[in-house]
């Protein structure tokens, strides 16, 4: 335990967060999610029995959201409904993360196959104990900084 | 970087802090520290260019202190000094760590080759780039969370 860390965040999850650079993507998945074949040998941090919602609130304590992109966040859109769908974890999640969204930035709803590629492409997936299908999220990692000396 | 995190903590340190456990001690050394022969094996996180003052404070930033035993912190005791004489570089430390100490802790002396014993059973060792002889610390860490229930 460190001071004012939230314990959700395990040691190899903190080291990961801080490692992850801006527009680099962390994976929050749900029980079901083929997260080891996907990372194919990237990082799978495991949080058993946590919820995505309290997943969500500890990696978003820390990790700033990228202001410089239209969809800082994406989820995995269910499938067979319409583009405005939402299940209730969705919504709940959605709604966690949208005071760290600026003005037009919105969460962006993907279907499963091309969620299952992006998050080939991120740099590592946190496997939660969410027992909700479909509860799967992307976080795009923002910076923290001086502004730009012109 | 991650929301208000220091950024001097890389992200294997951020790792090894949260790792630690009740009474586990951080190891900060200065750059002629024989950190890597003392560690045998155990985590060296390589700081360099980074000042005492700087290293102290980015880690007591998060690393509670233990709460428990009458020295959390102790030094290397300039040999060939009184027991009582600090350096300017230990009284600075001393001084910036201060406010984290309980009521009748302090920080304790420790002979050269004494603490090499006690870095030796330390959890991991920080070699800042401190350039100041006599620049070493360790730090004792404490525990954060509820209150007994009797």
């Amino acid at each position: 335990m460190l001071k004012g860390i939230d314990p959700l965040l395990t040691p190899e999850l903190l080291c990961i967060m801080m490692a992850m650079g801006h527009d680099d993507a962390l994976v929050l998945a749900d029980a079901n999610f083929t997260a080891q074949s996907i990372a194919a040998g990237k990082p799978v941090i495991r949080l058993p029995g946590v919820s995505m919602l309290d997943a969500v609130q500890a990696v978003s304590s820390l990790l700033p959201l990228a202001a410089d992109v239209t969809h800082p966040v994406a989820f995995m859109a269910v499938s067979g409904e319409p583009d405005s769908y939402r299940s209730a974890l969705q919504r709940e999640v959605i709604t966690r993360l949208t005071p760290e969204l600026l003005p037009g930035q919105s969460a962006e709803p993907i279907e499963r196959f091309t969620f299952y590629e992006r998050a080939r492409a991120a740099y590592a997936i946190v496997l939660t104990g969410e027992k909700q299908p479909f509860g799967n999220f992307i976080l795009r990692k923002g910076v923290i900084g001086e502004n730009l000396r012109p």
